[in-house]
């Protein structure tokens, strides 16, 4: 490993350089406006790939284009899918970034932007530590496989597809996905479950305009209650989710998980002080941990209704408006969740609005057994690659490819995040650690060795 | 009255561009980027009184100006005090008026622009009213002031002090006041109660920035989420407010009333269909009129958490906003109520959230006997005005000034509303009926002669 470890240490300064470059591409996937950056953050990942020496194609899909790239020189040895995504979240509210979203900053011992954690930064983790060894030593000792998509922040509805019709191209031993995040700096962590999502969007529809709300309020339903009252009967005042059913399929968690989780180095209070809540809240009977990684959640991600400009306007608005989302663990099925939310809107519903429930995108929860050998290939890279025996955790997130491509090539999943939990994914001044990025660099060059 | 008549016929065509020229002013007292605009509007309406041979003077205020003017030729007679507003509400959401607001245009008999119903249209029935009177006859059988204000919907700030200490001024035997509405087409009314206001923002600020509902969501409370909660509770399913104490001190309907709204000439399908409601819906035990009227409320009138755009983001919001408003009836007090509000809120909020409560504006309600020899002098002048003798109703509205004005005056309030309850004041397409419009001016005239 002497050689790539050099080439490594030696290409840090530019290694940053590049990654400066990627991410000043505002590539939002939801924004249709961007739909050129979008592209032009493809083409720089596939340019890239081909300047390894990879066979590469730009897929196009009927959204955002997939960026498919193989290097096959090395018969006989294993073969090592890497999956990413080259769009990001959108950056607003723009106005409370320290620095501008699309304009890479270093502080601090961290480089700014949208996308630097999630998931521009850890794709290029994996670019570099390619480049890395096939500089050092002409060769590689896996076959690689790069699967780059640009629609994973807006629930990846092209990807399925692809992998279904592209099972044979895809083939491999073990994917690797860095689209997560380590428990702690310093401490390295291989992401053993995920839990899903079902993403819904809630419009009630009241008068057909806007009424003024001392005429006409006392008439007629305001929208605006209307949705107050139904969420709030969604949830209870022990934090669990109050939808008929919703916990039937809930797998409990283990005695040796839960204790498992309770030896992890994670402290409650600086947790806190670090999302700089009053107090933490969650389900009762559950510690943090397990409220985020193993228990399911109702969330309401956004609310509109009405006047919301600076200072007063009596109206009764016509519409009212939540996005919401359901977090979920094994065994939950989002088919069967999103019709048990819609259902319970329909019966809390009074005949005085119109509800509509629109489902935007969902994806199924994920375990993976501890004991696999490409678990443990993994947990051994991160320990070279940190210096320290990785842990194994959960993640509360949810990443739609893991289910796909568990069912779709049947292969060991491996979730090496080189994120930390506060760099601030989907928020203002999201960034990346520096040190870990280097770290992660050399962690998947051994990742490499490791699975031989 | 015979040449007051022929004035006033004589005068419509112009009468309609002087209105136009009035209601191009975008006088939204709400916007400080307007704040030139009110002024402009505040000028309009001085240099339209100093052209009746008013004494006027241009008040300044913390915030926006008092228009003041006063004709005094006839000593020894009553004295009428005209109150109106020229500031308008926002235009917002612009994008679904059919003209721009700001560009009048005649459709369908009426004149569609903001400010054409409330009150910029119905002020300007009262300025033509006077001048017909004084071109034909060169002079007036009452005295009349005007105070014409620009923060009306803004809850007039500056009004209350600046008529506390101008009592002496403001003197007068009746106060006309034309900011409310017939109760349809074809139904003159003359309004004998208000119902009072509270406005609140509630705000709730969770983490300190905008997280990853994958991420965190589960171990935090989501402002959002607790935000419906918390407004959920303070409605029941009955239609009725659950605010401890909030219908302590509301005089309960009178028989006799109850009865005479029983016997109005309204619809509820034509109601429900004019609205574009799929069913009628508040207070159980009350009708859609003493719903509207005389019963109080609890409106939310703005929400906003989150993300609110095209597409889903998973954010756990840091933020939660709403605009609230109780409309009150007598004898329920403001500042008793919001201290109510805001104490129920506290009790209800959870210590993993931090809650605002900001009060915006108040006013009490207020109720008119019917018997008053200014109501019957009001009456007849309707009647003239509209050929048919106007009902007595009440109006679920707040008109701050009202209380103000029986409070530090003393004098009797005559609220002729030219309005129609389907104009869309505080709406997109906002309008004013044009034949209502020209029957104002000629009731407004025969009004002077009843009073004396």
């Amino acid at each position: 490993m002497e050689p790539v470890l050099r080439a490594i240490a030696a290409g840090r300064e530019a290694a940053l350089e590049e990654l400066k470059a990627f991410l000043r591409i505002p590539s939002v996937s939801g924004d249709p406006a961007r739909r050129g950056e979008v592209r032009r953050a493809a083409a720089w990942v596939a340019e890239f790939l081909r300047g390894l020496g990879c066979r590469v194609e730009v897929l196009e899909t009927p959204g955002h284009p997939i960026v498919y790239g193989e290097w096959t020189g090395a018969p006989g040895r294993p073969t090592l899918l890497t999956y990413g995504h080259y769009d990001v979240q959108p950056e607003d509210p723009v106005e409370r970034w320290t620095s501008p979203p699309f304009e890479p900053a270093i502080r601090e011992g961290a480089i700014y932007a949208r996308g630097a954690a999630d998931d521009k930064g850890q794709v290029f983790i994996h670019l570099k530590a390619a480049e890395a060894c096939l500089r050092a030593e002409r060769r590689l000792p896996v076959n690689l496989k790069f699967l780059i998509e640009g629609e994973e922040e807006v629930g990846s509805p092209n990807l399925e597809p692809f992998v279904a019709a592209e099972v044979d191209r895809l083939k491999a031993d073990a994917v690797a996905i860095s689209d997560t995040a380590m428990l702690a700096k310093g401490v390295p962590a291989l992401c053993v479950g995920l839990r899903g999502i079902v993403y819904c969007q809630v419009d009630l529809q009241g008068p057909a305009t806007d009424l003024h709300s001392g005429i006409f309020g006392g008439s007629v339903a305001n929208p605006a209650n209307v949705l107050c009252r139904l969420l709030a009967r969604l949830t209870d005042e022990q934090g669990r989710v109050a939808i008929p059913g919703f916990y039937d399929d809930v797998r409990p968690l283990a005695p040796a998980e839960r204790d498992a989780f309770a030896a992890l180095p994670f402290d409650e209070a600086v947790y806190r002080e670090a999302l700089g809540v009053p107090a933490l809240d969650g389900e009762i009977g559950f510690t943090t941990l397990e409220r985020r990684w193993a228990r399911p959640t109702f969330e309401v991600n956004g609310l509109h209704a009405g006047f919301t400009g600076v200072g007063s306007k009596t109206v009764l608005p016509a519409r009212a408006m939540a996005k919401v989302s359901m977090r979920l663990v094994p065994d939950q099925d989002p088919d069967k969740l999103v019709e048990a939310f819609e259902a319970a809107l329909r019966r809390l519903c009074p005949p005085s609005v119109s509800l509509t429930v629109t489902r935007m995108h969902g994806s199924r929860p994920w375990l993976m057994p501890t004991d696999h050998p490409a678990v443990q290939a993994a947990a051994r890279a991160l320990e070279r690659g940190f210096g320290r025996r990785p842990v194994f955790i959960r993640e509360g997130g949810s990443i739609p490819i893991v289910t796909t491509l568990t069912e779709r090539l049947g292969a060991p999943i491996l979730l090496l995040g080189f994120g930390l939990p506060d760099e601030n994914a989907h928020a203002p001044d999201e960034r990346l650690d520096l040190d870990n990025f280097y770290r992660g660099i050399l962690t998947i060059a051994y990742l490499y060795r490791e699975l031989t």
